[in-house]
């Protein structure tokens, strides 16, 4: 049985997709409602399809050009094999199809949802929810499906489906970074994308309808109204899906990419059921499990009562969550104990090989669930109605939007406090438990569960569009209110989901980070010089001028909307009146067209600054691994500015939003009860707007540049490490003598394949807990690299070791 | 000649000193107009002194706890010495002193300005400029007399006045580091408690004098108006004085710092005929000599025309600032080639030993005077009137606050780009030319004209101050026109000089990293440790928060202010007819109070965390090195988060308040010119309700945070560097043998005194570019560490050396 486990997240998948397929029926079996609801829902249907279309369009050329780029580095560059190429369209179709996929369920759930509101609230929950676990089921089956299927093809094309060493899985892990990098590549452009057409419709839509109209949200005469509701879609829905997608990829990979070096760490083979592959499969093995134990998540996310309130929906989709995530822990338990032998050599930088028992792994997954839960509670205190920092905003209206945006923004920025110093424990407890492959499982563990999340968080947008359709459509009051009810449930969800989606980032960059500093086999970052130093800088601008370009983005495209919408209440006659007709598809190709052009820039800066980091410097000339320094100074950057900007900017903008909403069912400010319309609504309003981007648009975008810039730096990482062929011309003198100091020679091929292959020779000194710098790398074709090796053991009568293996191999 | 250089900065420094003398008593013999103007001055004065005094009361209190703790760890740390609590006092003193008397003069000046602007704008610059330049000197004076004197006295006491080695002059400049942490620490809480005090009096004038009561600024009958006009004085001039004090002595320190290891690595001696010590006596030299072209380039600064307008004003400044910068390269030149080796050595991590030319330093230099310089330009593009930026901002003031907010953010947050890249080149050209000594330099260079700088910064608050007089007295409108002209430049020239603070400080931090990383004699900084990155994160976070407590502070303070001005409003009888008296001191008070009260947690969080991560591991018995690098990761995530939040902030807050201002003359939005008043105008005054406490709160607290941060870890350095006297119990063998890859045994003493002794044993490899990792530290007593010493060489018949030498010898 374990040697079938390779197996095993395949099926896991595929009773995941099946699963979706079966709920999927279910949901388009429900009532879609009458004609003018179906007619709405059609619009907004076919805006958001409109949308995608122009956008897969657009990525389209994007991949073609990535790709002829990829191809030339495979080409020129012997460590990079071309079906990275292939991987990486894949990678891309796939997270496009991904967010294509629930794209189509929501904008086919809410109308049902509308429909199934007008007879109870729990069937409103049930058919939002399970439109919910559609997209989840499939995004997080996808993205197993098509991780385990490469890995497989992979494993079987560049090793004949059997361990051979660390250098070859190295290879087949590398190829295997496409995928990822595709999947990210997606999701930037659609989350970005994505969230610069919710938020221009949104914003547009309010301004010129609400305040200057006065006609309320959601109201048929606003020809910005259907726009809005397609934003949600394209926004919440697609761009969230791509996201997870994303990251769910990037986290199991990069666990993966840290098994392989335990494995070499291990000596280079380890002898286990699963085909000495182990830990690497383990990672998998835990995101299969977390499929099944989504599905029976979501299963128990039910309520009873028609009287129900938000803390009532909120409690049943809580222990849902829950129950998966002790079922995740008791999983890891299992899976730790069964895949991993019992205690690993793990290599620590600067303390050697350590002995790290399978436990202690288990104790890494357990730090990742509970970061997980307690950020959820962290974002839930910072952005909760009703919570003390949520009041003091409300409080701070009565003077003003002035007061109420400092306090807002006072609010996001404290919040980092408690969310950093528990992601500083985080990694630094996950890494004691077992090094970062203890990082990379914390991550996975927490990522586990990703097909429930995603149901949680998907229902938010589905049910803010029913409440939508029943305005349009002008249902009885009563149904709106209990898709209000979801709503307001959904607003919190999607902040707790943002803060989980930033922690897993977190712990995936950092994990993706040891994997590049490994593969390229650089002596680790040293912020002590200063060309890596200045990098660390210039990573930690580019999250803030991203977020900056994506506001601006929003801004000029909602500009543009508010535009069309003045000109269509004036210019259509009867239009206020309700007997003449907005023309909603020109809003909706405003949205289309500006968010398609402003993603460009801040995609641009993301892609871009990683690879003139590492070419511009490498045409002047400079040594390869001091490029590859500098570029992990700026991954760094990149990563710890990206997390503080999306925890800043995530938390004010919920709890600006929520500020707002506190004033609906009324608020006490200065002994007086406030309500809407007051001067202190409108500061809330204000500070809404200022917010919305921010938690909607460059917020959620954070965690996608980090993981992107990550992966670009983990496929550049072979061309850093691997170039430096004039090393086998060098004249330098190689010596490797027995002495005092010198107690272990360690060789380790790091790339191998047909036409090249690279040596690492380290020599550990007599304290043991260093590997000394006293390092050689050689690399070449396979024949000059084993007449290299062979060279060194006729130099030295010290030098016994077997060149085709890896295990550190004593002197004398 | 040369021989006497050292007292070159002391007879500078006076020479400052005494020109200010005589320019204050010019100053203060300028008529001070009549008695209603004088009685104002005098409420702004005492309200000032009131303030300052109650801070100094309270720093008293500060000041002597710090020296209690300072003096336990000088006496239970054996590489600590107890001058230092000496050094520490006396910087805090000189701080203190160097912001009360920029206050007393800019207080005085204030209505001599207003009074001189009755008869011509020429005059009222000459005055308004006499009080900055009289500032200026004052502070620079001090500054370069106080640690010159303390270099002087701790020279002579540690080392008899004459070069001895490296380990002694490491005594010298680490106790003189006592020095400007006492200014830092002073600087820190006068720039948060002085920034908190002017924000919560101007915002809270402004919301109920402006807005509710609809009162002009400066209206006598507005109780917070007196209060308003003494925040000018202690947040811009008295905070500004002492952050410019602690920069300029942190600079220069840090340049001596790296100036004696530029000694060192020239073999431990060098025969100059400055005693040996040109490397270190060359930042101060700098220092002098700009003193004097600081009172050259004050001389230049004047116009001629009655009807001069902004930009005359201006360019009369810049005449001034473009000489004196001009005037500092050519000194720089002179006195580099004069003082420094022609060719030096220095060691490059990861490099080994480099041939740097003293050109090469020249080269640095100029690299801090053209940073300085650009980052001026980019600040004004970023904040000026009539740029683009500030364009922008007004257009999307027409639809909105929101769409304000989310402009200005936008712009602070862009701004980051061209200043981080700048940086970045900055610290990459002047590190390639001369190392982290290059660094220190380019950062000197740039300091070099503190007491210019600070007279163009500090006649912007005082004319603010005169304008405000001018209306409280009810003087001829003109007199208020001529003083709207100084201010509008002040303004600009308050945001360049932001820019240019948090260059310098960005580059000193830098240089005071490098030296914290030589002094503690860890292997630099490698973030690939996870709890060095989890640190990096942990620094990130807390400038963030610490913007955030300082701007709740003032939304705190300044809602108090609110309450009490409405409380006189409606009870004091006549006080809007002008027949009833405001009391103007509770206002005073209240803004004393609660600055003092908020500024405590911000600066706890600045003092703290440094402490926590030092001190907390070691207890539970961390290695003192690993805990070493993890405070370095730190310092470098405070530095970047920092250098970044400062830029985004003042830059916004600067954008805000331009963009508020542009309506004063008319703007063009969509056609139509609107001016005060208007709603795009309201809009805009939001913003700068926002940007308030940006740009002269939170923003330029961050560079004296980053400063103190860096000086903190410095003084604990010898603490972590010095503690681990196990090693001389060590049971492992020690064994130094010749071998190939041995080429060069390297001893150096980082600490020696009469109980104390630390020898760091280094290996250079054969490739002579790189240092080992085999790197021993043997401490403990003096005793003990020659004892092991000579127990090493007799182990080894190769390992010739003196040890009293920290030249590199050969082996054999």
């Amino acid at each position: 049985m374990e040697s079938m486990m390779i197996y095993m997240p395949i099926a896991a998948a595929l009773i995941g997709l099946i699963y979706m397929v079966v709920k999927k029926s279910w949901v388009m079996k429900q009532d879609a409602g009458d004609g003018k609801m179906k007619e709405i829902s059609d619009h907004i249907y076919e805006g958001a399809l409109a949308f995608l279309n122009a956008e897969y369009r657009l990525l389209a050329i994007f991949v073609v050009i990535v790709s002829i780029a990829l191809s030339a580095v495979a080409y020129f560059v012997p460590t990079t094999h071309w079906l990275i190429v292939i991987a990486f369209i894949f990678g891309a179709i796939f997270s496009a199809f991904a967010g294509n996929m629930g794209m189509k369920i929501a904008t086919k759930t809410n109308v049902r949802t509308t429909q199934a509101a007008k007879t109870s609230l729990p069937n409103a929950l049930k058919v939002s929810f399970g439109g919910g676990t559609v997209m989840g089921l499939g995004v997080a089956g996808l993205a197993v499906l098509g991780l385990t299927l490469f890995f497989l093809g992979f494993f079987h094309f560049f090793m004949g489906g059997v361990w051979t060493n660390t250098m070859d899985m190295t290879i087949v892990l590398e190829t295997l970074a496409g995928f990822s990098l595709g999947a990210e590549s997606i999701a930037l452009f659609a989350r970005v994308g994505g969230g610069i057409y919710t938020k221009a419709a949104d914003v547009g839509a309010d301004l010129v309808g609400k305040v200057e109209a006065g006609i309320p949200e959601d109201d048929p005469r606003n020809p910005a109204t259907i726009a809005d509701n397609v934003g949600d879609n394209v926004g919440d829905v697609a761009g969230m899906g791509a996201d997870l997608f994303g990251s769910y990829v990037a986290t199991v990979l990069a666990a993966m990419v840290l098994g392989n070096y335990v494995i070499r760490d291990m000596g280079g083979n380890i002898a286990d059921a699963f085909g000495g592959i182990g830990p690497i499969l383990l990672p998998m093995a835990i995101a299969g499990v977390g499929i099944i134990i989504s599905i029976i998540g979501t299963m128990l996310v039910k309520i009873k009562s028609n009287d129900a309130k938000e803390s009532e929906v909120m409690s049943a989709l809580n222990i849902g969550n829950w129950v998966s995530i002790v079922l995740v822990a008791i999983t890891c338990y299992g899976l730790v104990i069964w895949m991993l032998p019992e205690t690993m050599q793990m290599n620590f930088f600067g303390e050697g090989l350590l002995e790290i028992s399978s436990m202690r792994v288990f104790y890494a997954t357990l730090v990742g669930l509970v970061v997980g839960a307690v950020i959820s509670s962290v974002t839930e205190y910072y952005t909760g109605l009703g919570k003390k920092p949520i009041l003091k905003i409300v409080q701070q209206s009565s003077t003003g939007a002035g007061t109420n945006i400092i306090a807002g923004l006072a609010t996001g920025m404290i919040s980092t406090f408690p969310s950093v110093l528990l992601f500083a424990g985080a990694i630094w407890a996950s890494y004691a438990f077992a090094g970062f492959y203890g990082v990379a499982l914390a991550a996975s563990a927490m990522m586990a569960t990703t097909a429930m999340q995603l149901a949680i968080d998907a229902f938010g947008p589905i049910s803010d569009n029913a409440g939508g359709i029943a305005e349009m459509s002008e249902q009885e009051p009563i149904v709106r209110e209990r898709t209000d009810i979801l709503d307001a449930v959904g607003n919190t969800t999607a902040a707790t989901g943002k803060g989980f989606a930033i922690a897993s980032a977190a712990l995936t960059s950092l994990a993706l980070f040891a994997a590049y500093v490994t593969f390229t086999g650089i002596d680790g970052i040293n912020i002590f010089k200063a060309p890596v130093l200045a990098m660390l800088f210039v990573g930690g601008m580019v999250p803030v001028v991203f977020s900056a370009l994506a506001m601006n983005a929003v801004g000029k495209a909602a500009m543009e909307m508010v535009e069309e919408v003045r000109r269509q209440f004036r210019e259509i006659p009867g239009i206020m009146e309700g007997t003449g007709k907005p023309e909603y598809d020109k809003c909706v190709a405003i949205s289309t067209e500006a968010s398609l052009k402003e993603m460009m820039l801040p995609g641009l800066l993301t892609i871009g600054f990683p690879l003139v980091i590492a070419f511009v410097p490498m045409i002047f000339g400079m040594n390869n691994l001091a490029i590859a320094e500098m570029l992990g100074g700026y991954m760094a950057g990149v990563t710890v500015s990206g997390v503080l900007w999306a925890i800043f900017q995530n938390n004010a903008g919920g709890a600006w939003d929520n500020a707002k909403k506190s004033f609906e069912a009324g608020v006490l400010i200065n002994g007086e009860m406030t309500y809407k319309g007051s001067e202190a609504h409108k500061a809330a309003v204000t500070g809404d707007t200022v917010g919305d981007p921010f938690k909607d648009t460059s917020g959620p975008s954070m965690n996608i540049l980090i993981k992107l810039t990550c992966l670009i730096g983990l496929v550049i990482a072979p061309i850093l490490g691997g170039h430096a062929s004039e090393d086998i011309n060098s004249n330098e003198p190689i010596t490797v003598t027995e002495n005092a100091a010198v107690k272990k020679v360690y060789v380790d091929f790091i790339i191998t394949s047909d036409d090249f292959a690279k040596a690492v020779v380290s020599v550990t000194n007599v304290k043991n807990e260093e590997i000394s710098t006293e390092e050689l790398v050689i690399s070449g074709t396979k024949e000059e690299v084993d007449a290299k090796v062979a060279q060194l053991k006729s130099e030295s009568t010290q030098f016994k070791m077997d060149v085709t293996d890896s295990r550190p191999v004593d002197v004398k």
